[in-house]
């Protein structure tokens, strides 16, 4: 079946579902931080952060296939492999974090800390930034603005611009005047919901700001913000399904960030594919949720999550995958930055870890984003072989995210590629 | 590690999470239609739907394990083997029902429904029955009745209560004046959502009203109020996350309670365990919902879930279970209903293919419900090693959801037991 049949078939099965490129891939096999079409062509993957410790990992395959093979109940019962992954993933956060929900999904991880947030301080508002994306439930789509109007915003939520260093919020503000700036935005959220009588309930936001374009953030503005939001009787709440399990080149983006949430959503790599997610809190903020919601997922909490979620956090430290992803995020990184000299279309190279974004421009002293520019380099380079994405505010970022499991001669390669690409177009 | 220790462990963990049974069991493997503790003990499983296939299935572990050793990515890729399951899926539905999105869980699939009958009709207002659940996101939580305080039903929602003829609505009316009643009902919550300037977006109901305690519905009921919503400009749902997928007898809900649904979610047994669900709509309200919200879901669509959607499917298919949840759940319903005569506690006999309830009262006169007593014979039966629950809006019907692997000689070992409890409470 041709590749345009192939798309009118899912049309008329599964509707406009979003694919990637202009002539789709056609999957059929994945190992580590390849992929392959049904011709047999080989693609770097450069996108992937799902699959962290690499596609079809056998531990993570022997590991859900042995407890699939032997027990999977939902979590009424007694079962000690939740108990033994819920204790190793808390104590890779720190003591303030000793208590976790299970779900499927990014979504499912942002319903339960917002309801937690607002059970646990008997609040509604919350604050997020005016380019987040948090997921897709009708109440967390309120706050994932970078797919909606900003017309529509929820009376119980306030949308702050994201902080940048790039195109600061007033024109040539920079240092901590601009962290001050931003800070004031929070404020001035803070302050209209108590004018229309909305008590806070928190402020919700990606560690690295990942959908807003991994952008640089003035320094201190996330723990000055706990901070403004703490003093308001609200919590800061940490996303960190795209940010954690060391894409950010530590454990967590809120170290990278250098804050300390009140509670953490987890999701994406977690599982390696299979859907698992999870939010951290102190135990004070689980127990609220839990007498205030009887909540129960009939899918979390089961002996495969743990198994596999568990399996994940071997592997990671097995292959030593922390240390890695900062080494070659910032080799990566560093490379590039040489590429911007041949290439006025990069005005920065951004991100932490194995999370590089571009931003992309047409005009670099005017600033102006180029997504056409962005979306041509990601179909450019998936024709040499390389998956990558745009993303961001604009939508002129250059996303650049591979498997955890990416080594140095896989840079290289993609090095190679990207320079002989922008010589190209 | 003692049953307590391991609860004290739990708690400290995950918090309140709910378990069963007074001393809950300790489960560490799964075969069929058994259960086995950890010191041995077997349990027959009367109560999980979501093992459909049964626990440990081979072919379902099978499929698991050689996708996911193969390729498992999101959906914004081609893949053919989601559209594969998605047109068998769509085959066993009726021509209406043309189009699916895939998402992870009960919740998810209620979310999109929920968000599709808005979209596609334009309106916000929904009806559902004052003792459902479909599912824990603050949206559909305003839905999920049986866990909430009828007082605080958010002004886009309108509960009616729920159609049954135990405890009518008016003390002696039955057969179709008492459908009329119930009708008057929705008309009423129509006609309210009219006067209150508030658009109808249709109503969504259990196709068997699982959570309200499987009540037998007044004849023409679901399809007569079809007729109300789609009149009034709504369209109807069906939660099929409880009865599909042959549990009812038929191979969904919607045909043993005789009703055409425009819209059916699906979950629980559609993965045998893997987080697994859909929502199944016309190619209109799914190009509608498609374009108004850009939905996408990470982990779902993907290969991994079509490979084990598809298995779940061949084993139904190839062990008869359609044929055999209607003939067993008929065979253990009139067992039971024999077992009336020596106990004055079970004042019904109810249900549909392999989900069975049993009305549990103090008082076969007055009807009066008897919520410890159900969960003391679900105790009583779990000692025994046979594991069912309680369920329904008063929380005093006995719940027996057996997988549909089940075959006769469990069920008369089932009987035995039961028989032997009623002598003995």
């Amino acid at each position: 079946m041709s590749i345009t049949e192939q798309i009118a078939r899912r049309e008329r099965v599964l509707g406009s579902a979003p694919l990637f490129y202009k002539e789709p891939v056609h999957i059929v096999r994945g190992e580590g931080v390849w992929l392959f079409d049904i011709d047999g062509k080989r693609y770097l993957d450069m996108y992937n952060n799902v699959p962290c410790v690499g596609h079809a990992n056998l531990l993570v395959v022997e590991a859900m296939q042995q407890q699939m093979g032997t027990l999977n109940v939902h979590s009424r019962y007694l079962h000690e492999g939740i108990l033994d992954y819920a204790e190793r993933l808390l104590d890779l956060h720190g003591d303030a974090l000793d208590s976790i929900v299970f779900a499927c999904s990014g979504t499912e991880a942002s319903e339960i800390a917002l309801q937690m947030a607002r059970y646990g301080t008997g609040g509604r508002g919350i604050i997020c930034t005016d380019a987040a994306y948090h997921g897709n439930s009708t109440e967390v789509a309120k706050m994932s603005l970078i797919s909606r109007s900003k017309q529509v915003i929820d009376s119980d939520f306030r949308a702050i611009p994201f902080p940048q260093t790039y195109r600061p919020l007033h024109a040539g503000v920079a240092g901590p005047e601009l962290t001050q700036l931003y800070l004031n935005e929070v404020q001035a959220a803070i302050d209209d919901f108590a004018s229309n009588n909305i008590p806070l309930a928190g402020m919700f936001v990606c560690s690295i700001l990942a959908n807003e374009g991994l952008p640089d953030i003035p320094p201190g503005f996330m723990s000055q913000a706990a901070e403004l939001v703490h003093t308001a009787g609200g919590v800061f709440i940490a996303d960190e399904v795209q940010a954690g399990f060391c894409r950010s080149g530590d454990w967590w983006g809120y170290e990278t960030s250098d804050f300390i949430p009140d509670i953490v959503t987890m999701g994406k790599p977690m599982g390696n594919g299979l859907p698992l997610s999870g939010v951290a809190a102190s135990a004070e903020l689980v127990a609220s949720f839990r007498s205030n919601t009887r909540y129960f997922n009939t899918f979390a909490s089961s002996p495969l999550q743990a198994a596999v979620g568990m399996a994940v956090l071997d592997a990671i430290e097995d292959e030593n995958l922390l240390k890695s992803s900062a080494q070659l995020g910032d080799y990566l990184r560093s490379e590039l930055k040489t590429m911007q000299h041949k290439c006025n279309a990069i005005a920065e190279v951004r991100g932490c870890g194995l999370f590089v974004g571009l931003e992309w421009v047409s005009d670099r002293s005017k600033k102006t984003p180029d997504r056409e520019g962005a979306v041509r380099v990601a179909n450019s380079m998936k024709e040499k072989g390389f998956l990558l994405s745009n993303a961001g505010a604009r939508g002129n970022v250059i996303k650049i995210r591979p498997p955890l499991v990416f080594q140095k001669d896989h840079a290289d390669l993609f090095l190679t590629a990207f320079d002989e690409m922008l010589g190209e177009i």
